[in-house]
């Protein structure tokens, strides 16, 4: 029996009789001659046919010889082809897969996300996405991290309060979890250094390009640091561990989309949110999409990054667990970083002494009992971040909304497929 | 500025002035000296002192001359220390962490879970299911997987129908996933090959050492297999990348548990359902778990290995989208996996083609609308498999109760912390 070749390792072949399998992506159908188009996942296969093909979207294994031949994708075709149907489609697709730009609108590649991502310009997107999560992993586990699982069911909406969903939970209430936050800060006390890969949820009211119910949480959070510059400088590793391994392992998705990764700079540009606040002439106590813009593109034509910092967050706009800056009154040890115009990541420094939290949430300690027992037992300066992977995605990518970055979007109006 | 080491390296660092930080694991004070035990994420550090110490979980810096001593944990001690505490324990740990063996049962563990689990006893597990974890993907990677993420908010109960729980979605009823089934086969169709790491969730209502209500699922789903015995080959790599990897990174773990991973076979042995009924003389559609004890025990026995794959479950015991194996009707291409007498994984193959699933489900079509067009559009022969991280890391540490490998269990009963 022949086994398989994939389309990429095809040239590794010439002159020897191979089996390819995939999907019929495109038939060419001419007056002496007809090529069969095969699609795999590393790329595209050339058979020379004669007669009837099966149609788009058609299962096949194609056996052939390996011939050379320049006008063919990846520079050898199959010819003197045997097929196989391993599967016949019962419908045609909802547009063109073959056709380079894809002749759809977003609506309709999410109604038909099984056979839509197949495109190979709207699955590209997610091998970014693979590859980026796998340099998050290799970058902490590097910096001796260690990878966590945390409950999804949480007994209290104490994060925020809003923006939850309600489970029933054997016929008790609960909910969903907005973070892992609570979690990850308690598993520094045992771990020091920890990281989680996972869904969060967001009973998001507003229908954005860039607001999602459900989205996957790269969460960090790390012990013993001098204060929130020790995050941003893992963080800056983490980036760095990122964009590395999307250009090792998803070339061929760059390739497709046109992209070049950005560079993460040795140091990347910080800013404190006073100076940022002069900069662009306002005086709120967050910066607007518009603020952010200005500041990236600021950023970009004064210092050559892509990325900024933006410390020193007013304390009022951050969540109770923030450490404040201890030279800035008013001001926090939180940090975003921007991204091409948008906040991609949040973090910074959090409290850690058991009376810091008992002084922040005063009468309100009873729904944070578990959380703070882990304070009430010694724990050491630390803090973290978040990194919404969608986010980052379509950051990467250029895309105009994170649905394009998301395989199955939940949103408000959205539950299927 | 003197910068950290960690106790695992300080051998390293003899004659040299260092600084460790941890939390205090245990004082000793004698007559004229007195030793204070530091613990970090590597280990133990002994520094020679005087005088008054802080209590057990204290935070602390000390630095100090790194000094060899026979008797020392890692034969080198800090002497001459300067102590620095970074947060004082506001409470006492509910049993002593310094403990070789752990004076508290299951409940007290669960209920202080983020001081208990400091316990390096306790901690233990976690490094190992971290590290499996690892070896899990990095397998899968090399062999051509893509990991994706799929949503956990799904609009209908369909794998199963029982033990599903409800959520409020926007105001209309939705359902937490038990699995991602559908979508990994739906996501063969566009990456042929693919894994996800996620929580998966089971209204569970029995109370036992072996169910949660909530799990980390180990998917992978491949296609283009011949038939289940791809799978189980995929299967038999993976368990290997697992081992090597927990062997690797989570040597310390095995120390401290005393523990060494099973070897997987190279060809891991398999018997046919119908086979394991005659040897154990019953005659059920499923295997009970006294027979399953029974089989692994055989296993080991007559060939050495602690993972048996049982092949031919009927039909009846098996989900709907199971393959049949054509040569024996009315039984399945679907196998499970035992080990140590506990089954471990569930995989087959599935089927493939439009045609079938319409057979299948007859009149119950539409639930599963968003499902059947993936294979409406041509899908090919796959299979696939399922892991249960924390089941896997309990019988591989041989604890009693799937809550010992669980950082933060949900079950009828518990939802905190």
């Amino acid at each position: 029996m022949i086994s398989r070749v994939l389309s990429a390792e095809l040239a590794e072949h010439a002159g020897q009789r191979v089996k390819v399998a995939g999907w019929v992506h495109r038939r060419r159908l001419l007056k002496s001659v007809s090529f069969l188009i095969v699609r795999d996942r590393t790329g595209l296969t050339q058979a020379v046919c004669s007669g009837e093909l099966p149609v788009e979207e058609s299962v096949v294994e194609v056996t052939g010889t390996v011939t050379l031949s320049p006008q063919a994708p990846g520079g050898v075709e199959l010819t003197s082809p045997e097929l196989a149907v391993l599967a016949e489609p019962a419908k045609a697709p909802p547009f063109d897969l073959y056709r380079p730009t894809v002749p759809a609108a977003l609506p309709t590649i999410l109604d038909h996300a099984p056979v839509a991502l197949r495109h190979p310009a709207l699955r590209a997107p997610f091998e970014i996405a693979a590859a980026s999560v796998a340099g998050f992993r290799s970058a902490l586990d590097g910096l001796g991290f260690t990878e966590i699982h945390t409950p999804k069911i949480v007994a209290s909406a104490t994060e925020s309060g809003a923006d939850v969903f309600g489970i029933d939970y054997f016929g008790r209430p609960a909910y969903l979890a907005q973070s892992p936050q609570f979690y990850k800060q308690a598993m520094v006390g045992v771990f020091e250094r920890v990281y989680e890969v996972g869904p969060v949820f967001r009973a998001e009211p507003h229908d954005t390009a860039r607001h999602l119910a459900q989205y996957t949480s790269l969460d960090a959070e790390l012990g013993f640091v001098r204060d929130h510059r020790d995050v941003m400088s893992v963080l800056r590793e983490t980036l760095a561990g990122m964009t590395e391994e999307v250009r090792r392992r998803a070339a061929p998705a760059l390739t497709t989309l046109g992209l070049t990764p950005p560079e993460v700079p040795e140091e990347i540009p910080s800013i404190h949110f006073t100076e940022a606040q002069e900069m662009t002439g306002e005086d709120e106590l967050d910066l607007s999409p518009a603020q952010e813009r200005w500041l990236s593109e600021w950023a970009r034509r004064e210092h050559g990054s892509e990325f900024l910092f933006v410390t020193g967050y007013p304390m009022a706009k951050r969540p109770f667990y923030t450490s404040p800056d201890p030279g800035r009154p008013g001001h926090s040890n939180g940090f975003d970083l921007l991204f091409r115009g948008l906040e991609l990541v949040t973090g910074g420094q959090r409290l850690h002494r058991y009376e810091d939290y008992l002084a922040v949430l005063g009468e309100r300690t009873e729904p944070y009992e578990g959380y703070l027992s882990a304070f009430a037992h010694g724990m050491p300066p630390h803090g973290g971040f978040a990194i919404g992977l969608e986010r980052w995605t379509s950051r990467l990518t250029g895309a105009a909304n994170v649905r394009s970055a998301t395989l199955f979007p939940r949103d408000l109006h959205r539950l299927a497929p």
